[in-house]
C-alpha cells in the first residue's frame, strides 16, 4: 500500500499500467515530459541521469520506453523527490530508478564525474525574474530559475556525461540563444533541434534539443512537431507519441 | 551603356525593372538572397549596410521593396565590388548604393561607429575547413569563411548598427550554435528565428535571424518558410514572396 498525503491523487499514465502520484496544488506534469521522454533515446544497459526530476515522471517514462540499464534523478524539493520515490515503490520500480533528494549545483557529491552515457532535463523554463514570481512555492521552484539556472544545468551535466553522452532537454524556444551559450560554455555541443508548434501556423511554444558531449559543432533541424491539428484534435505524430505503449 | 567582361551576362530580377550583372562562373546570388530581402525591413530614412554584398543583389533588392535612404555595402573581392558598382550605375542607383570594395574586419576605416539602423547580411555559410576548398577562387572566398568568419560579421555589426538598430541574417541552420554564441559575445541579441524547409517534411537548410543590438535576451521562432509544395512548384508563401512587387 502507498500512502497519499494531503491533495495527493494517483495518476495513470496508460503506458505498462505505471502510475504517478501528483499534488493538485503543486506542479504537475504536462505534455512537455511526454515529448522529452520520446525524443530522448537510451539504449539497453546505458546509465541516465534526469535533472530537475520533479515527481520522477521522465524516469517513469523511459523506464517503460526503453531497455536502459538504469536511472537516477536528481530533485532539489523534498516534498517532490519524497513523492517520486513513492511512485517509483507504486510501479515496483526500485531496482531500476533511484530517487536522489539534492543539488545539482552539488552533483559531484552524488555521483562520480563521467558516470552517466544519457542525460535528459525538463527544467525550470523562466528566466529568474523574467514573468510572475511572488513566493518561493514547489510551483515557482519548479517553473522559474530560482533554484536552478540553465547554466546549473549545463555545468551538472558537464560533469555527469561520460565523453560523447548525449543529453536530451525540453525548453522555451525563447531562452535558445542562453541555452546554446551555456552548452557552448560548458562543451556540450546541441546536435538536433526539433521545435514544437501548438498548431502549424502559429510560433513554437517548446523546443526539443540533442546534445552532446564533446562533439563537433553541426546542428541538424527536424521539421517541427505541430500538437493540434485542430481545437482538441492531436495530430497523427502526437497520437503516436502517445500511444507509443501499445 | 554598361561595359560587359568575359563570362558576365545581365540578369532580370523581375522587379521594377531592375537588372543585375553576373559572372557565369563566378558565385551567382540564389533564394538566399531572395529571402533575407523579405524578411528584413528597412523604413523611410533608415540607412542600411550590407556586409559581404558580392554582386550587390541584396541592396539592389532592398533598393526596390523599401523606402530607406541610404544603402551602404561592404565587399572584399575586387571583381565583384567592380560589378555591384556597375549593376548599381545599370539600374541609375547612383544616389542610394554605395559599394565599397574592402574589408570589413577594417569596418571603422570606411564608416563612424553607430552610423546604420539596419545591417544586412548573407555571409559565407561554410566553417573554415568544413566542406570542399582547394584554392581561394571567387567561389570559394564567397561560400566559405576563409576570409571572413561569423565572428567577423557580428564584431562588425556591433560597431557599426547604432544603439537598438536591427540586423537581417540568413544562413544554414547547423551553424546556429557558432552564429548565437558570436551575437552573444557581440552583444547583438538575436530575436526572432524563422527556420526554411525545401518541403514539409525535410529538415531546415536555411534559417532567417533577426537581432538587435543591445537587445533583451528573447527569441521569438516564426514557423517554418516551406518553399516547394512539390517539385518544381513553389509554395503560396515563396510565390507571394518572387511576385512581391507586382
Amino acid at each position: 500500500m502507498i500512502d497519499l498525503l494531503e491533495n495527493e491523487r494517483i495518476d495513470d499514465l496508460n503506458l505498462k499500467g505505471y502510475k504517478i502520484i501528483q499534488n493538485k496544488k503543486d506542479f504537475c506534469f504536462g505534455i512537455d515530459a511526454v515529448l522529452l521522454s520520446a525524443f530522448a533515446s537510451a539504449s539497453k544497459g546505458e546509465c541516465v541521469l534526469d535533472l530537475c526530476t520533479g515527481t520522477g515522471i521522465l524516469p517513469i517514462l523511459m523506464a517503460a520506453k526503453t531497455k536502459a540499464e538504469h536511472f537516477s534523478a536528481v530533485e532539489i524539493q523534498q516534498r517532490s523527490a519524497e513523492m517520486a520515490r513513492r511512485s517509483v515503490k507504486l510501479n515496483a520500480l526500485d531496482d531500476r530508478i533511484d530517487i536522489i533528494n539534492g543539488d545539482i549545483k552539488d552533483i559531484t557529491d552524488y555521483f562520480a564525474c563521467g558516470s552517466f552515457d544519457v542525460l535528459t532535463c525538463n527544467p525550470p523554463y523562466m528566466a529568474d525574474g523574467r514573468g510572475a514570481k511572488n513566493t518561493f512555492t514547489p510551483k515557482v521552484i519548479a517553473r522559474h530559475e530560482v533554484m536552478c539556472t540553465i547554466f546549473d544545468v549545463m555545468t551538472a551535466a558537464s560533469k555527469m556525461l561520460r565523453y560523447g553522452g548525449r543529453m536530451y532537454l525540453v525548453h522555451r524556444p525563447d531562452r535558445l540563444v542562453d541555452i546554446f551559450a551555456a552548452a557552448r560554455q560548458c562543451s556540450i555541443e546541441p546536435k538536433r533541434l526539433r521545435m514544437v508548434q501548438p498548431y502549424k501556423h502559429k510560433i513554437a511554444n517548446l523546443v526539443l534539443i540533442e546534445l552532446v558531449r564533446g562533439g563537433k559543432p553541426f546542428l541538424k533541424i527536424d521539421p517541427p512537431l505541430v500538437v493540434y491539428r485542430e481545437k482538441g484534435e492531436y495530430t497523427d505524430s502526437i497520437k503516436a507519441i502517445y500511444s507509443e505503449e501499445n
